[in-house]
């Protein structure tokens, strides 16, 4: 790596952990990964680690009181300095769930920026604010160094404006009260990795499910999102590891008034105690599920697997009909068990399952003469975020 | 008529009107309406009024005091009797809003019954109260007359497990919050009626649309209820008059946290001042709506149609595919723009829209090549209440 090798930093900041990555810019533009890591468990025992392009741990530390965000951005910059000499960093992109209504792609910061973006911290209060602190953190400590702003929300604002509503009134939607949409970043990245290897399929009607421990799944017509299941917040939609997913209004009224349950006591329920976890009363890992002879760990399974396939068939009908489907993030990527279920439902939109494929977690899971196409294909939100902060980078230089 | 012709009446009751209906029980059980009519706006200036099988008034009174749900009942079995001399009632059947999880079918009225009826109440306040004041009057005025009760939940519990769930813990859905479904008499009339016209759809894949004041959807699969929009109340799934539909319970939270709504205050809105009201501004009435030049009343339009198409395309894949699409209740019966504009998404699915049929309210609406088929069907409750009442009581007998 030459001397001035100029590199780029990704912060994903959650509530009890920092995540980063660092890639070199290339030749071109190319986006190179030297080093990816993490500061977890911030508010108990806070574990640094640091991995090359390679998957090789390169640096580990542990420490026995709570950390905070200040103290492991500081850490990750000394670690970053230590590992990377002689490499200087032109700027860093920050992950931040929320964008709003207005932004439709990255931004660079600003202090007018940031002043909006507190404004939406009462739409995400979880994690709005733990991506905006190192923002400030990093601003501080790297002066002169841009920083980017990068909307998990920004890639549906294309979603026509029917999609971005629900049945309110107008004034709750003017104060707010729409479908953002989230996962953006893991779509957009998709959807470009999927006009590399498909670029017909890429250029019609594909439904990706984004299957993590948070899980959606979203609508693209010739690569833009049209429509997508999370909505408001991140918690509607597709059941995930903890949370409950879409849910009857009408059952939140009721544990308010017939059951005397306080809104905390909801919101604990619907994001922490719910999805996979609920259902099975044993885990929120898909994993598990899958190893468990439990009654109740098939039926929290059987649960996601219909809830997957109905959300389908609605975003098909969002986009007309279906060209391909692409599985991405954990269980996506990795739970084969979960995508032939999924795959054995939906003959009727005209695939053709290639089991030794699925298994295999190869990129084409379809027979050839199947009429559309699914496919695996690993997401990289850090990567994308990344290529936006370079492209911001060039775009003001 | 003959002088011993048995006597079937229908009592639909709401919180501020009273409808009945009543039939005469011919040869081989066949039921031939004799009056329609109902007792409205109870609670203000109740006005009474019948009309015979050609839609003839044959009654009418007003009153300028409210009535009550006892006075009104004693009204309506007064008026039956002057206007019916010389037939005799066999028996009564009740619509109940909700049956819980145990009910699969209709079932004749007793002490236990009522006992187990009250304890749902809970599940559906607003209408279930209602629903039990007249079995309790009918009883008491009617002595020796078989009252049966027919639940609109009760259609649904053919559905999957997985499709009678949330994705909430168990201890939840064993204290019933569940997918109950409603508006199954509406269901399976219509599932009778399109085995009566087009027998091989019927026994196939099916998605009726009651798309009235209140809309919901159901899947059918040979006839019988598998999954459907309306889940643990009736304000899920799609958008209706002044109902908001499904909505994320994110909203909800932020509602109360953010924006300090009471439950009291968010239970009028999505339930009074949400739907076509809502997103329009002007009205909850499609008719109205549909003649509007105004930009609001074409979004909610819109957003209807959408929501329509999207939950047929969700419905589609609970059933692994559409064979046909029927369309019933006041919108589904005669707002042609609305049919129009649900088939013209779902090419798709093999529907191929013949225009001046719909344009007719035709009972088929697709051209004869149309590889699935889509109907305008009457539906008419009253007669599966009576259906299912006669077949109970010949049962019992």
């Amino acid at each position: 790596m030459a001397d001035t090798q100029p590199l780029i930093a990704v912060a994903n900041a959650g509530s009890s952990s920092l995540k980063f990555a660092l890639y070199a810019v290339g030749a071109g533009g190319t986006l190179v990964l030297q080093l990816r890591g993490a500061v977890e468990e911030l508010d108990r025992a806070p574990v640094f680690h640091a991995r090359d392009a390679a998957g090789r741990t390169v640096a580990e530390q542990r420490w026995t009181d709570a950390l905070g965000h200040d103290a492991a951005l500081a850490q990750a910059i000394t670690a970053v300095q230590a590992l990377l000499p002689g490499m200087h960093l032109i700027g860093v992109g920050h992950r931040v769930v929320h964008g709003g209504a207005a932004h439709d792609q990255a931004v660079l910061v600003t202090p007018a920026l940031m002043a909006e973006l507190e404004q939406l911290i009462p739409l995400a209060p979880l994690h709005e604010p733990h991506n905006l602190a190192p923002i400030r953190l990093a601003w501080q400590r790297l002066p002169g160094v841009p920083q980017v702003a990068c909307f998990d929300t920004a890639f549906h604002r294309s979603n026509p404006a029917i999609a971005q509503m629900f049945a309110l009134p107008q004034e709750l939607h003017d104060a707010g009260v729409r479908r953002y949409g989230f996962h953006g970043l893991s779509y957009e990245y998709i959807a470009g990795r999927l006009a590399e290897l498909a670029p017909d399929a890429a250029a019609g009607r594909v439904v990706v499910l984004h299957l993590g421990n948070g899980a959606s799944a979203c609508a693209l017509q010739g690569g833009r999102s049209v429509a997508s299941s999370m909505g408001f917040t991140a918690v509607d939609g597709l059941p995930m590891g903890t949370r409950s997913g879409n849910l009857d209004p009408g059952v939140l009224l009721y544990l308010v008034q017939q059951r005397g349950m306080s809104v905390a006591d909801i919101h604990d329920l619907i994001y922490k105690r719910s999805g996979l976890l609920g259902v099975s009363g044993i885990s929120s890992d898909m994993r598990v599920l899958l190893h468990s002879d439990a009654p109740r760990a098939a039926l929290a399974v059987d649960l996601f697997v219909y809830r997957v396939v109905r959300e389908i068939g609605s975003l098909a009908a969002a986009l007309g009909g279906l060209d391909a489907l692409v599985f991405t993030a954990g269980i996506g990527e990795h739970a084969a068990p979960v995508r032939a279920r999924v795959l054995a439902q939906l003959g009727w939109l005209g695939l053709v399952p290639d089991a030794a494929a699925n298994a295999a977690h190869a990129p084409c899971i379809t027979q050839a003469g199947s009429r559309a196409s699914a496919w695996v294909l690993p997401t990289d939100e850090e990567l994308m975020i990344a290529r936006h902060t370079l492209a911001l980078l060039e775009h003001t230089a």
